[in-house]
């Protein structure tokens, strides 16, 4: 019998899981919220995967529950390992990825690089940390924030008056002077074993990833080591287990600082499907049921990945394939609207500059 | 709206076809005969690809009809056609790999190189051909043969008697001295666009396919322009559209002879999921959709594929992945039975020897 691996949620990481899934022979369930998500060619139940009932239901028969994306509550995590279900990550980890005081509070505890934070309760706390940090912050809801929602850089408390009335505490975290975003993917088995990607470059443009350059040009030494380390030691003490995004600042003082975590396949990871031996979706799957790990070394000396952002319900395949037959395009079966991600595309080669143009280039064609 | 493939039939082909299509955004139907088939993750209907009424239902609402075997009946294909639906390859295409006499007479008719051949219709007139071609001859069931069934190697008319009785004529062709078995596999659009990948060396073993090596070694340019020219012209003389597979015999006196045609994703073309930068499942989704055509390079200078046959039902993955976690594996979601096809494994590199070791010892540690 094929092993088979549960997937909560439906969107396009969900999706992009299927491809591996077919190939290893490995049979994928998915649980999504609504018909006709991104992932409803492996669509099994249907369901609220706020309700462990519900939850409890899907994992009968998977060997291993993983997920789309980090918003399962706690008590159904724990409700489900309660009964014996793999979960992978588990509960002890994903809460970091859920929530970014605590994050904040274990990285720094475990003495790794974060910008300064603290924890503001109120307008006034707030100012005061504005303050010591040169008259900004950014201030972040600590759960529920994705692609710049929840993220908002202030000058005065009173500008999240709104968030604080809500009644929680935030994060505020000094505005870092950095001279780049650097993303450090790896995958880590429940027996412990890691595999790393090369350190990659995110680009973000108002808080949403669009462009990602793999490996990060111009990476010294040193640097990979700090990105490695960094990673390898998040993935370890917090337990993670499956694929893990750390989100890094390069400084503009040659500083790394841990931004982000995310624990499942992550945008800045894309690349690897079509550029690096083995994707991250593969590399999840292989992970969260313990089985030994690809290698993660690049097929080619650049890959550039870039989102396809609001998209268009024309078909653009023709003029696109004509002019960029090589680049490798992606799409995730959504709805085109403003601005939301409904696809990618990738190109790889030689030379950076023309890497970069390509991918470019075949995106645009999307482009409404 | 992503364009609809619908696919005839339920096996692996249809199922390698599911990678691409899913990430392509491309919306994959297959009618398959039962439930459980290779396939089934794609499967939207159940029933007998025989049946026009069947395959009209199926076709509503796609936007090309293919293939994932070569049997459904001329009546259906051409029922379809009747009505309007896009059927690649098409009805007039896919006789000739339906007839093996259809098609050595057709071959013969374009001057291209084929071993001698003759329509028996009796013992007696097999016996005629066996004196004049060095006392034996293979005989062929012209409709249905695959993997070495309808094949025999005779010395005598009477060791096909009963194909006789079923009151058929035979294709009796000599026996050919070759070096070696070679494959050309290429696609092509309905608007002429052909892209082929490199000729491949197969090896059979009792009729069927155990090994690929890709590109085929020691391959003069001289012999890469034979196969490319005769594949070339099949496909365009014969108005294939989507792949197609020219498997031929490579003469110990260094001629090529056409041996068989598939009009379909073909096993001599696995390796190119892994080793090409255009998988030919990939290729064929973009060939019956009229898209322009990948670049079919090699992404490593070679390529081994070794079909896993038999298999087990125990799990061998962790064993295989921690001794080759490089290789990468490809299940087809089938019961295991002797000699039956369940999976393949590719390996890549920059020496032969050691990529032909890598995809052997991987493939062995699924074999019962």
């Amino acid at each position: 019998m094929p092993p088979i691996v549960g997937v909560i949620g439906g969107g396009q990481l969900a999706r992009m899981m299927v491809p591996p899934a077919v190939e290893l022979g490995i049979e994928l369930h998915v649980l999504a919220e609504s018909a006709g998500e991104s992932a409803s060619i492996a669509t099994t139940q249907l369901g609220d995967y706020r309700d462990l009932d519900e939850v409890l239901r899907f994992a009968e028969g998977v060997d291993v529950v993983t997920f789309d994306h980090e918003h399962v509550p706690q008590d159904v995590l724990r409700g489900l390992v309660a009964r014996g279900v793999a979960v992978h990550p588990g509960p002890d980890a994903l809460l970091f990825a859920q929530d970014k005081l605590l994050m904040r509070a274990r990285l720094s505890e475990l003495g790794l690089p974060v910008p300064e934070w603290a924890a503001v309760g109120s307008v006034a706390e707030l100012d005061a940390f504005i303050a010591e940090h040169g008259g900004s912050a950014v201030v972040k809801t600590p759960r529920g924030g994705y692609d710049g929602k929840g993220v908002r850089v202030v000058e005065n408390g009173t500008e999240v008056a709104d968030w604080f009335e809500a009644g929680e505490q935030l994060l505020a975290e000094e505005l870092v002077d950095f001279r780049r975003e650097l993303s450090q993917v790896l995958a880590r088995r429940p027996s412990g074993e890691v595999a790393l990607w090369p350190v990659v470059e995110s680009i973000q443009r108002g808080g949403v990833c669009v462009e990602v350059i793999a490996p990060a040009p111009g990476t010294s030494a040193r640097l990979t080591e700090m990105t490695e380390a960094i990673a390898t030691t998040i993935a370890a003490e917090l337990g993670v287990t499956g694929v893990l995004a750390v989100e890094l600042f390069e400084t503009t003082d040659d500083r790394i600082l841990v931004n982000e975590l995310a624990m499942r396949p992550h945008n800045s990871g894309h690349w690897s499907i079509d550029g690096s031996a083995t994707s991250q979706f593969e590399q999840h799957l292989r992970a969260v049921l313990d089985l030994p790990l690809g290698p993660t070394g690049t097929r080619e000396p650049w890959s550039v990945m870039v989102n396809v952002l609001g998209g268009t319900t024309e078909d653009r395949y023709p003029a696109a394939l004509a002019d960029q037959p090589a680049v490798k395009y992606h799409f995730y079966g959504k709805e085109p609207r403003p601005g939301r991600k409904v696809g990618h595309v990738t190109a790889g080669g030689q030379e950076l500059e023309d890497v970069v143009f390509r991918a470019r280039a075949a995106a645009a064609f999307f482009e409404q």
